[in-house]
């Protein structure tokens, strides 16, 4: 955190030059991968971006043969996306290359939750006794499940609030009003689509108005309070678009500091 | 174009080492695309090339939340092609990251314009006088936009034709035969099929004979004059294959000069 | 050779810093692709990866034309690989920056040749004398094909075995169970299936009991011979999975050795 603190400041650190960093996204993404991307090339790095279309899973070559392959490439560290949960069990033992998980099925997100607690601390100074909760698609969501576990550690009491059916037992839920009216910190997640069986029985529009923050509800929220999102966010589901860039609103500010975070991981787990 | 000049000549430069630029392109480009590639290396800059199959668009992420994300990054330049006309009014007065349009659907295309005065210039020294023809599909093509605005302002006479059915009005439209006798350089045009409703009712060849350059109708050309083309050619339409690497063209050139030009607007956004 | 060993030593060498090369491939790569890339960023150069799906080969532009817009960017090397044989024979006179084949169809395989060639010397100290099987899909392979030519010149004697169907004359014959026995070194292949007309009349079972390395037929294997497959593997079709890490392996060790020859073959091609 100091160290990411540092970047955030305009630190210059070029102190990985001549490592290569190789990134290997299974699932898109946006952010995360451009994110570290943008910060291996500020520590001075070589980065090398694995295309999954063109490469030789289309010949039929399994996960652990890939991820083996590019541990014998001789590069210092592989940044990996998956769908699976916990895809880096098997490999455990098995490859000498250091991995950073960037996200695994809905499992783990850690330097997600890594920015998002950088956020905070900028805003709040620490975590302690912040009250923080986690609305929407907690079931999918790699990062409530990081972050419930991981601000809990760090101090904070955290929440879930949103539909039934995607709420997990332990996870302290509580009804979506109550969520944001006590809490000084309101993370809002992507209703991931792309991972449901079935889809809820609700519209775009009845998903807003019960679960999302709009213009009619905002007024609940604490007067200090913020608004975060991991990204991408599906406009006027979960958020409505116009509140994206209110004065509330950290989701940029994440991005931004989505990059101090990762180079300040990739110094930790590289430099000499 | 001074700068460029500089460039063609040799001058080496890396004065923009450090900094990182990020080629946004949701059309497929080979020239413009990786000419911005081989600029940004050649002046030391850090080069992202956004993938759009493997982003969060595919997790329905919209255009605009997609280039606020680069924006947070923290890159010192956004390179962006897209279909839609104009994409970056939205853009303006949101984003802080300087942008450079590497086309927009049948709008502008700055860059090549730039390095289709440069190959001009090169050959004629100025653009001063000379009678230059664009021809082809003109209503649906960027470059015949740009390019017959500004070389209108650099003192040149700009004509137009090709099919009636792709003309514009108040563009100079004259018939083929007359575009061909009188320019000192004739730019062919690339039939943008992706880009049609529907489709002219003639085959390749008839419009090879109509409107295309062939081995028949070269000999009507003057005595000095350049053929030009901005690719990707449709070989046997638009431009008999055989003409491609003749004297007259100087087709592999403005690829050539594609690069000196992006380097030097690089270093004229850019520099300090 | 020789440069080779050296990286292989850990040698350092930058010499290429400020060059480009430009890796062009028309179909999928794991190993070879990636390989290129990481070896062109130890040697200090800057690299560019084209992506087919974004080019404008969407729209239709021809491959002679593609790599002509490439030799006019001015980049410092071409790596092509390509789905037809002897792809660069049009090329030839027409094109002033120098290409490495990266794979031409059922062709050749230059550089794949080169790191077995070390991988073996590694082992054996020369190829003089040794006898090497090479087993599988012969007919579709242009790691076979150029392994067999270059490996005899070598001095070693090479077989070819695995099923009928895919075997070609002049390429010394002989059964599954005498090649395994007699070899130095049993280079298995992958069943290409991407390159089949038609499939042959047997199940993945089938063929690994007949054509496979599997536990029950390695007891065969002479002592201190060893087992080499290019990748990438269908495993328990050519070799049953849990022999790929063996001590007989040296499946990892060829993707190791394949940066460093890639290294060497770029300092040998473009050290001035």
């Amino acid at each position: 955190m100091e160290e990411s603190l540092k970047f955030c400041g305009g630190r210059k650190y070029k102190g990985l030059a001549g490592k290569i960093a190789c990134n290997i996204f299974f699932e898109p993404s946006t952010r995360t991968q451009y994110s570290f991307l943008v910060a291996q090339q500020k520590v001075g790095m070589g980065a090398i971006d694995f295309d999954v279309d063109s490469s030789s899973l289309q010949k039929n070559e399994s996960f652990y043969d890939t991820i083996k392959t590019f541990d014998s490439l001789g590069t210092d560290v592989l940044i990996i996306r998956h769908s699976k949960n916990e895809y880096y069990k098997n490999l455990i033992g098995k490859i000498s290359t250091p991995i950073i998980n960037a996200g695994d099925g809905t499992g783990n997100h850690p330097t997600q939750s890594l920015l998002d607690i950088l956020t905070i601390e900028q805003e709040f100074g620490s975590l302690k006794g912040l009250e923080i909760s986690i609305i929407g698609d907690i079931s999918h969501s790699r990062v409530a499940h990081t972050n419930f576990e991981i601000m809990s550690r760090f101090g904070a009491k955290v929440f879930t609030s949103g539909p039934k059916e995607y709420s997990e037992r332990n996870m302290n839920f509580v009804n979506f009003k109550e969520a944001i009216s006590r809490s000084d910190v309101v993370i809002m997640l992507r209703v991931q689509r792309e991972r449901h069986s079935s889809r809820l029985g609700v519209t775009d529009e009845e998903y807003n108005e019960k679960y999302g923050l709009n213009s009619r509800n905002l007024k609940f929220m604490k007067k200090d309070s913020i608004i975060m999102h991991p990204g991408p966010v599906n406009r006027n589901v979960e958020i409505s678009g116009d509140l994206m860039e209110i004065d509330k609103s950290r989701i940029s500010k994440q991005v931004r500091n989505g990059v101090f975070v990762r180079m300040a991981v990739l110094k930790y787990i590289l430099e000499e």
